[in-house]
């Protein structure tokens, strides 16, 4: 592992359960970074490893090891994306050995959360602390489906496309739009090796499986108890994509969670606090 | 002000509408702690001076000057204990005024965070940040009396009494409890000049206050659009004295608020977690 960061890092591949995974993987070892526990992130409906934010990721890789990946079907990865969270998480799994990784802390983000939390309760073994970031519990409220606001939002027109970010991540207000400006510069500024954006097959596969999570079932939260690792749930005041009372919900029903959540922020609140986000993380992880 | 500490900080007094108000103020100066804006303290129901954690109080003072005291009708302040919140928060703004203080960061706990929300609507200007610990909002849930918990654990008879807070403010498990003796040593370490405990007329004054506030009323909670300053709301997972969703409805209420709920901990979380209050009050502060 060399000295790489979010915009040099290589894509490099590895096979398992017959899907070739897409990754990279930095750490700042000049700065001195710890490489023992790596932090894992999980990616949100449609993203590839290019939609995460270097201010959180090469933020990181100040400390500790970033692994990035591609789950099956998504983008540079092959195979097929499947339409259960429990099957993203058995694929994450397989990746995971096949790097020969022991021992992980893991950042799941909304739909990665979901990933996150099934991967920890399928693989306590292999996850030490867990971040839960812009997320809910299955059966969560407003989470049957996609909230209105979320319909309205994915199903609207944007040019140039990436617009629709600003929509997803940031409230209305000036200065959260302004922070979502910041983040899609920050986000575009790896030019070359890129993911290529992923196939027409990803959102429907996708948001099958977010609506089985997402259905509403008996003493729904009671899985929560199974995930026993130290916890962080974050979080932005107003998310319209999950509703920001599943955070709450979440942290209430967990064992050993911690809550923060951010003033004047919907769905990406750390995108817009990619600072503070990176200490409170940082805070949590060292503890 | 010279290098004091928590444990040997002197009581000083200053007179303002007619009370004798008792206080301390410290900052580790030899340490380089900045004294433009201090952070003013507000108690929670029949505390004294003396019932701060000094590993919160001394942490502080490492970066900012602190001030403690007792509001009037408290311990070693004169005067009658009133029986609102309102007069509560003009006797804090007299004090301030009587000290010249033109701008400060104001933390509050519980009945001392009702307080200090009422104050800054009075007085904005003097407010920059505000801090709101283990409480809630005018006519939050279960906030009409105190709770059928704290009922039962304030009812209680206890030996040595000090273990009272053990129950107050920590939760039952053993890693709580642990750490509510080790809370109830760090307050006993001041030897010299503490304060008397509060008279018998503090508490039936004090519960008459907290019940007008906790009363229902129509909307109750449009008053803290008023509270426009930075807000950092923190609480425990589990607080049975002001139950821990009403810290979730100030976040939500609140314009500009942050919200931070600790694992496994009651009423006072930040006594249970001090060193990571510690930091997570100063990331507050100093952005």
């Amino acid at each position: 592992m060399s000295n790489y960061k979010h915009q040099t890092a290589p894509t490099q591949f590895v096979e398992a359960a017959g899907i070739r995974f897409a990754y990279r993987r930095f750490a700042n070892r000049r700065f001195g970074a710890k490489i023992d526990i790596p932090l894992l992130f999980f990616m949100h409906f449609t993203g590839t490893m290019d939609h995460w934010d270097p201010a959180l990721t090469d933020g990181f890789a100040q400390d500790r090891e970033v692994i990035l990946f591609n789950n099956a079907g998504v983008s540079s990865s092959s195979g097929e994306v499947p339409t259960s969270i429990e099957e993203m998480a058995q694929h994450a799994a397989a990746f995971i050995d096949a790097l020969g990784v022991k021992k992980l802390d893991a950042l799941g983000f909304s739909l990665g959360a979901f990933i996150a939390q099934q991967f920890t309760i399928d693989r306590p073994d292999l996850v030490r602390k867990l971040i839960l970031v812009g997320t809910g519990p299955r059966s969560g409220e407003g989470m049957a489906s996609l909230t209105p606001e979320a319909q309205e939002i994915f199903g609207a027109k944007y040019d140039p496309q990436d617009e629709l970010w600003l929509r997803v991540f940031f409230t209305p207000s000036k200065l959260s739009q302004a922070a979502g400006r910041k983040y899609l510069e920050r986000r575009g500024a790896r030019k070359e090796n890129r993911d290529p954006l992923p196939n027409e097959k990803v959102a429907p596969a996708q948001v099958a499986a977010l609506q089985k999570w997402g259905a509403p079932t008996k003493d729904p939260y009671a899985y929560l108890k199974r995930i026993t690792q130290p916890t962080l749930v974050v979080n932005g005041s107003n998310d319209v994509i999950i509703y920001t009372v599943n955070s709450f919900i979440l942290q209430q029903n967990l064992p050993n969670a911690q809550l923060i959540l951010y003033p004047d922020a919907n769905h990406g609140s750390q995108y817009q606090y990619p600072k503070l986000f990176v200490e409170h993380v940082t805070l949590f992880l060292n503890a």
